[in-house]
């Protein structure tokens, strides 16, 4: 990209999502309260409209290919305490208060990213550092 | 997915990193010092591979198409403190430290996060929480 365009997407007010090829934006949420980071998921242009008009935050799910309103289910819902983008605006950073039992994961722990990868004989192995 | 690939993916010690249709995984990395997000960037299979070897942040630059040691320009290297994986394996979350004056942003900042969005009349708006 030009100059101009990079400076216009990383020093403007305007707010201009550059969604992937497939419609997609990643999106990392952290607890606003502790800074952990709790999930990482990706939002099309809907979600992210749908979480901008609402405060809640709202996803596409790749496998299930649909829209999905975080905590629907599982009454783990994120509402935004504050949603910030990245440098060249293709990247989200939600801080957020969890309802429900204040997790994320489906698999019962707060944070999806429950393992640690350790290298080893035969290559990488995984480390559990947080019981379900 | 069957239920029983899924509890390999989630509860195995088996890394098994999934990779999108393009090849790659998003990774966040974070400050491990401070807990700060600095940024979010995508590895392919080498570029995961050179960072268990090295210990060090490779990634995979989409806009430049090629393999990336981050700092090898700006002399911000990001060592790895402890690299984790998601639930499902398409997630990665590195808890880094960082060379040079400490930042991740090309544009100066500590963190690519450096601005929030916020509803305004005609659209969301962005606001600079860190200036450069």
């Amino acid at each position: 990209m030009s100059g101009a365009v990079a400076n216009q997407l990383e020093e403007g007010a305007a707010f201009t999502p550059r969604f992937s090829a497939d419609g997609l934006m990643t999106c990392v949420a952290v607890d606003a309260a502790s800074g952990e980071v709790l999930m990482l998921a990706h939002m099309n242009a809907e979600a992210l409209e749908k979480t901008l008009a609402t405060g809640v935050m709202h996803y596409w799910s790749r496998s299930r290919q649909r829209l999905w309103r975080k905590g629907d289910t599982s009454g783990q819902v994120q509402n935004v305490v504050e949603l910030r983008v990245d440098c060249d605006q293709d990247a989200l950073l939600a801080r957020v208060s969890v309802g429900g039992d204040g997790g994320a994961c489906h698999t019962g722990r707060r944070s999806c990213f429950y393992r640690r990868i350790e290298s080893a004989a035969g290559g990488a192995r995984l480390t559990v550092i947080d019981a379900p």
